[in-house]
């Protein structure tokens, strides 16, 4: 299971939680890293975890003020993007093209949908994993196994049956370590996080549950 | 073969092309259908031509100002509607959205897409076809014949792989029926035409030359 | 006093409104007009009453699909447009270039905000008029008279500050004839309403009502 | 005068031009600030030059992925920040919201447009400075000094007139010490340069050309 912990726009300290997760990945061997904004990219890389941007634009080197370049994005230590996250959704055409980017920068690649058909439709893109949001489950306390689980193992078949080399993460209703066990039940290979570490008065011991359901 | 004619914000007379794409509908058997602005389609439908909708938005009936609603143009006489077309390019999740609010309304859908990628990714939102634009044709001179025609194949290809009920349409690179034929070799059922008819000096003429590739 | 009736995507009859509409006009002498969906801009026309569109894009002919062109709108009908309806925000470019377009095609001009400081940004791009909607008010049933009434004369100093010739309408908190005079007291010269109007059981015992504040 | 050097999506090192920017500002006295990618602010803040923004976005702390928040780029060194460049055009409420985010984060602020009507609106909302992007000299050779030069004072009357005390900037044609001279004869307290910097053989000397026109 991959754990990518989204800080959003919160107002934890970004090093903190980086710290925390750098470490409950190393002493579980879980692979787990953390999404800072962009501005706090080379702060979190330093920490040696694995490190992730919220976004890059569907643009290159070039003319483009205030659009996250995925080349500078890779330069301040990202390995990886999320894509059209529900509170970022982009044009088709401009995921298609934040793919491109993220690919000539080297980043792995995470397309945020929330339902089957737009996971299908994200698969079609060739990201390397898509996440599904079930929008009854973004920033609720529900449990991906109490609401509908059938959204995820919609979303796993949706890909598959698109392009089996996609994984597919769940994006919301995962907090605790059963959460995650649940969502792994369901066929993800990853889930994402937010509220749930970033916000959490320990986020190492959020983790550290977390992780107890691997 | 279907014939869309997208009048765009072109300054011609929606009537006159209505009628001519009308009688030549009539008189050639092929399936002719003419997609004006909204507040013209009232108008185009009263000439009994097929009549399009060249954008619906994501919403049912409520509070949306500015917004072009499914039911307004299906009242109106639309029979479908164009989507995501390269001059008003939708986030992945509203295509998803408005291709329900089409459904609801009872609209017939085409979702334009301007790679073989995109259009496998709109084919899984399940329209019931898609438009290939390749961009180097778009509003050109260049012919889908003599410019890449790898780019429909592919089209068909993606779209076929995903959902084998979703037609192709060729959306950019036709103007005349040797266009239209060679499209139809490369593998579309559709052809979407803009400028080469609303532009045209003689509507009718550029109409009737183009059902002759038929 | 000016009414203006924006029927939004509701699921009224918009010709029983707009006779409603144009009967009420005539028997009090008060203006008002109808904003319908684009695709009803010419039955509603038809009835003889003053007829507004929604929106127009900021663009002028030529090729744009599915924007809503105000040469299409006039000719349809319309004789002004609503521009930036908190339903619809626009750039703040694209509300100059929308105002362009709406000048070329002789629509008048509203240009809605929701603040004073707002409103003071819209009347510099010179509109006939512009549209204050309190955030507090929008779509509720609180009057503008017993919500904070500072807001709308904080927007008549803030458009008399820029442009003295711009008149400034409430956009919001208006369903009877109580709060219509509420609003000409605070220094509005006209109001927006919605669903007061367009949900109403019946739209021209509404408008009698909400006339009877003049 | 306030040299502002907008870095874009250049492939230029950020550090190197931040240098250059630090001491040609201590050797000349002119005040010079670099403006990079977000996910740069950090490195180029640490060289001592006065640090920039390319853009924030409209939102406070909270639920909000892949955008740009104020207090993180302030966090990261960034001192002031450009909104609405016309790569990257805002909705009117929303540099109104990107204004206050700006404003709680303490960062100083230049508003883009790109005529005096759209100045006007610009400085109603309250920024530190406007800057006006006459069209035909985005990105090109010309300079304000021989271009149409009463766009600039067309945009210095135009704040003026809303507001004396927001400084006007040119955001375009110039790039060697002459034009800079040119501008501040128009009125303009600022200039923005993009390209005739970051992509200089030397951005020294670039600079140096540039501040010796003060």
């Amino acid at each position: 299971m991959f754990v990518l912990v989204n800080l959003k726009a919160y107002p934890c300290d970004p090093v903190e939680v980086a710290e925390a997760a750098r470490d409950v990945a190393d002493a579980s061997g879980v692979r787990i890293a953390v999404a800072p904004q962009a501005a706090h990219l080379d702060r979190v890389a330093a920490t040696g975890v694995e490190t992730w941007a919220q976004h890059v634009a569907p643009v290159a080197h070039g003319s483009h003020t205030g659009h996250t370049l995925a080349e500078a994005v890779a330069d301040a230590g990202a390995e990886g993007t999320l894509l059209n996250h529900s509170e970022h959704r982009l044009k088709l055409a401009d995921i298609d093209g934040a793919l491109d980017a993220a690919d000539r920068a080297g980043l792995e690649t995470v397309v945020c949908a929330n339902n089957p058909d737009q996971v299908g439709a994200a698969a079609a893109l060739g990201p390397d994993a898509v996440a599904v949001e079930p929008p009854e489950l973004i920033g609720g306390d529900v449990s991906v196994s109490t609401a509908d689980p059938g959204i995820v193992e919609g979303a796993v078949a949706a890909a598959s049956a698109v392009d089996p080399d996609v994984d597919v993460y769940c994006g919301a209703g995962v907090s605790t370590g059963e959460d995650l066990a649940a969502a792994a039940d369901l066929g993800a290979e990853g889930v994402l996080l937010a509220s749930g570490v970033a916000k959490a008065d320990d986020p190492r011991a959020a983790l550290e549950d977390l992780v107890s359901g691997v």
